[in-house]
């Protein structure tokens, strides 16, 4: 099943169910107002949206046309946004550029709390102040929860996953330095992330839902040139399983919380630009290390005003299951 | 005007006004169903929830006794939580005792992102896994907001502060290295956070409220034992109009989220027992701390199971107006 938020006016938008085919929409309002009232009481509702979308996919319902730059967030406000880093050559990486923090360990998943209460639809602009902050994109699959108790088993996480998306972890290099060396996390660093226009449960997925993990490639575009397409299920430590269990160490996740499993990335010494089927990289910093450990000049600019961003997992069928995020830069100097 | 949340089996309870002695309240729900709902529409909803207040007062609605062991967290579930540390003097002290921190600055306030999907009403159990994680509170003056633009001005800034209450942000001293380690900030040492059993309005604290500050006395106590009793506008090197400001650098922030002004903290050179005009402590690690700056042994204990810790702003008049924090430690062992 494939679920949206449309754009109705309200603070949390209009739940609506999607085609497979990501053609046709139909509200999904008489049962719940919006996604989080659907994950509030997701075991009771879930026969009457799965009911919704049988009929919608049988064209029992003729619906209306969906259109991606007419969603906001799946949850354009939520009550937890956890980032993990489940991909250690991404940390690897990044940390080399800044040279300041331990190598990471594939003991544990790290993670920071980020911002919830404000998220971006997949066809929202990312707006800066100012247009010297090294505006950076991360391209990321993320995962939202139903309730999950503190210290969970793994059959406890496994059964939390409800919905399954793709997301831009926007990121400001400029001020991570500042931000990690205050000592308390990511901050100012971390504006609205951006999430994929449709949220899809895991059976929706098939053989692309693999033990907790999603498999198939993510592609990440700016301004039409291809930057990476690594394999999401390759190199990912931790899985999706494992990175709730170590978010509920010691706390309860409470429905609608979104964990995202950090910025995707495959071991190779590629630079940019890669060829048709090279692998290349999901975030700016990491193409800009690579030029660095190549001996080549830094030459992948960060974003800028009125650069485009698009990120698209695909499927090994060549389904794109989550639509397309494709965001505009809009700088907005004092 | 003083507000709360009773527990009534839903997941942000319901909305209350409560008489300014807080021995009577009755159901807002007519008005707004919940506490976040009347943030979202705050201007418009507030002359009804004034009028409600003055009815209560005036004993014209006799309502019913107030009860604060039956209320959530004000908002048992918020979009944001954020923890500043305005207090440098806590800073200075707990940062000793890591000794691997820069020495904090006055020049920007530094905080770090909660998590908020799970808050603690005034009267509810800290409950944690094992007895060996070094459990700490810190009292804490908080206010909730409304939308606050992005690069506010301080006037926006000032406009913004709907509620203020006190809280208690629950510490695991034995994670926090560990989290601060990582790199990401803390995430697994600080589980739920409580708050006051009611929020009230600034005009309703009259002189206490003073240019962003909250003037008196943040009284702590651990079975009973006064720990604390520090003045909160004294060395609160930044004000609250300036810590929304700094939240909201980078950011959005959006009706409802939650900003601590950090654990409350006076110069002096003390060790515990305080005595009835000591100022002490708003937290157990800066106790330890002091006593190993005077050589003495550590031995003011972590908190333990069935632990009771309190903590009550008061006023120069005598008056609680946000009521009392009375939580007991719950360990569980595996």
């Amino acid at each position: 099943m494939k679920l949206a938020t449309l754009d109705n006016g309200t603070r949390d938008g209009q739940l609506a169910i999607v085609s497979k085919d990501l053609k046709r929409c139909t509200s999904a309002s008489a049962i719940a107002p919006n996604l989080q009232s659907a994950l509030d009481s997701w075991s009771d509702l879930y026969p009457a949206l799965e009911d919704l979308s049988r009929k919608l996919n049988q064209a029992d319902i003729a619906g209306k046309a969906f259109e991606p730059h007419l969603t906001l967030a799946p949850l354009p406000r939520a009550y937890q946004w956890i980032d993990a880093s489940a991909y250690l050559t991404h940390l690897q990486r990044v940390r080399a550029a800044k040279g300041s923090l331990q190598n990471p360990q594939d003991e544990k998943p790290i993670m920071y709390q980020g911002g919830s209460d404000h998220l971006l639809g997949a066809e929202q602009d990312i707006e800066v102040n100012g247009d010297d902050l090294a505006l950076d994109y991360e391209a990321e699959i993320a995962v939202i929860l139903g309730d999950v108790p503190k210290n969970p088993t793994e059959d406890e996480a496994r059964n939390a996953v409800r919905l399954i998306t793709q997301c831009n972890d926007v990121s400001l290099r400029r001020l991570v330095a500042a931000d990690l060396q205050d000592g308390f996390g990511f901050f100012h660093s971390k504006p609205a992330t951006a999430f994929g226009p449709v949220v899809v449960t895991p059976d929706e997925l098939g053989a692309a839902w693999q033990d907790g993990r999603v498999a198939g490639q993510l592609q990440s575009r700016v301004n039409g040139l291809l930057y990476g397409q690594p394999r999401t299920e390759k190199e990912m430590v931790f899985n999706f399983y494992r990175l709730i269990q170590a978010a509920a160490q010691t706390r309860h996740l409470r429905a609608g919380t979104i964990l995202g499993g950090g910025t995707v990335a495959n071991t190779h010494d590629e630079i940019l630009p890669i060829s048709s089927d090279g692998v290349g990289f999901s975030c700016i910093v990491e193409a800009r290390m690579a030029e660095k450990a190549a001996d080549t000049d830094q030459r992948t600019p960060f974003l800028k005003d009125k650069d485009q961003v698009s990120i698209q997992f695909v499927t090994d069928d060549g389904d794109a299951p989550f639509g397309e995020i494709k965001q505009s830069v809009a700088v907005k100097t004092a």
